[in-house]
């Protein structure tokens, strides 16, 4: 059976400097299977590429490497790490792009430091650590190397903050973790954090200017124009607009307030 | 032989909703090809997912399962379908999304209701049944499931209406398919459609408030800044503004009318 | 052991085309692993794909087969080509495109013209010849076909000019490359062109109406908004903006001159 390697990076959908990890990657190992994670994630924007990370690699077969690359820090003192979580194996900057998979672990992650340059490409820029370093180890890894090769151990690996949802009164008060490409709002709220405020008709979602009234099962049970709220598919409260784009008309973005309430 | 199993949506370039499709097949068939058809679809538009999915698809080995996920409806009464039209296998929506598919094949498709949910995922959004329902089906397909197992017979799937190109006196009229990235205009008159009018030379095209005169073999014929009638490579009369964006010049856009003529 | 295709156009991220090319190729030569260069140069310029090849394609394993297709005069008189440049396979127009690659390269390339159309689709059109003649004739090449077969030895492929930096008193003059998706602009000027001026400290870089002073040795050792000089991942000189996209503010693109200096 072939290994598999995945790449998530903010280099752009369909950039050559994807090609050339890939190129690194299948000089060393011939015989792997290279999945795109995504590499439209917006210009250094960990957070984001954090989401992305979390929400599609559970879904990869156990021991799946995954190579992640959103490194504003390229080439300073911040570390190059791997890590195993939930089965699956990453290798990436130790920025906090790894943060949200080790908040939804259900055990302890393992790290490591990559200190080990005898498995780096031999010519290394100061600007391209995933196609000079992460690239040949993912191939190496591949390959059946013992991450114990790579360098040792990590107790604490940096962590992004990822604001929990709150109660305050009646209320829940999240954040717009994201917008996606449709212009869907997605929220940190979650169907666990909406439970307790009765039933979806009975809810009310304020996010921007706008109150929407009740949450809807899917975008179809709505008239196209109409502004929703509705439980998405990674079960997080998502406010969309029926064949539209609801952050350019709500103006919002990451990090804005939302706030679910009761009303009876 | 691996089995082969491509992607169709409107998800965006570079989406990672597509990697999750793909880390759910992976999952369940670790031994698979995959291939992006196009993820450039735009948001929501069946008509542009079909005539994609026409122009590539049939160009695969026969027996290729093919998933297209453009789908205003998740989550409403609509159907979703399992159909084998011209020896390929699609998996989709049954919004008509397939029905260009099947205006062009040779022999009656036959057509199945996904109903059996022994081969869905236990846990489904009602947001994303790409992932959910007919990436797991695509799955257990590529392993070997008979079609027969995933549901019963379906006589009637949805099917849009593809105008056909009319005659009116000395003229054939048409409309405009789509709109390329290069801005091509690309019509749903053919080859075939153009011959009673006379030779190549011979022909005028009326595009918005352009008459062109004459096709011309391809765009290398013309200089640049001209704007041509040519055959393309699907054999569809196409308007071009060599080295330029055609559609924006002339305001043009889907459903738009085109008119062939005869000019002596 | 599979063969490698890889494959390089200008049709635009996710493009519909790309996957008609992959679908002739496989359903030719099923075993086959298939990786995409980029989609994203462009529209029609030469100049932008063929560095992007020249970049990309020499870390790929030996004997990797390399389709390229940025062709404004598909359909014309220009010939298509088949290349072995520095170990790697190439099919491509005789634009200009593999002229680059060329360039750098440290033994004389073998080319081919394209003649012998019984390895080509027997439908072609005059518009997508990556389709009809490339795609297949990867596919044969791929399967084992010796190259002698594709057409006779071709002495004086068609070349670019590729402005090499000059001296000019104390400066060397160069040009902008092009324009990177972070906005990163890459110049023609190495890090051997700069050597001769002095340290990285002491060297003074003229883009546009800016004046930098000094190379930092990464992005991260400046603050945001800051405008940096620096030897990048191809050993280029690169004037980038951190956190920031540096051709808008500078408004340079390519073929604008870079200038460097020595500042004591």
């Amino acid at each position: 059976m072939r290994p598999l390697i995945t790449l998530t990076t903010d280099f752009g959908p369909s950039s050559p400097y994807v090609a050339q990890m890939k190129g690194v990657i299948l000089g060393l190992c011939r015989e792997v299977d290279l999945i795109d994670i995504t590499h439209a994630v917006s210009s250094q924007n960990v957070r984001e590429g954090a989401i992305a990370l979390a929400d599609a690699t559970p879904r990869f077969p156990a021991g799946t490497i995954h190579v992640a690359v959103v490194d504003p820090g390229v080439g300073t003192a911040r570390r190059v790490v791997y890590a195993e979580i939930g089965g699956q194996r990453y290798l990436a900057p130790d920025n906090g792009l790894l943060s949200l998979l080790v908040q939804r672990a259900t055990s302890p992650p393992q790290w490591r430091v990559l200190e080990n340059d005898r498995y780096w490409l031999p010519q290394r820029s100061s600007t391209f650590h995933g196609r000079d370093i992460l690239s040949p180890v993912a191939a190496h890894l591949a390959l059946g190397l013992d991450p114990a090769e790579l360098g040792p151990l990590l107790a604490a690996p940096v962590a992004l903050d990822w604001a929990a949802p709150r109660r305050s009164g009646a209320n829940v008060l999240g954040e717009v973790l994201f917008v996606d490409s449709f212009g869907n709002i997605i929220t940190n709220l979650t169907r666990g954090d909406l439970v307790p405020l009765g039933s979806a008709t009975s809810i009310n979602v304020q996010c921007g200017s706008r109150k929407i009234r009740g949450l809807v099962p899917t975008y179809g049970a709505a008239m196209a124009g109409e502004l929703v709220a509705l439980i998405d598919s990674q079960d997080r409260l998502e406010i969309a607009l029926v064949q539209g784009h609801a952050a350019s008309v709500l103006k919002v973005r990451a990090g804005d307030t939302v706030v679910a309430s009761y009303s009876p």
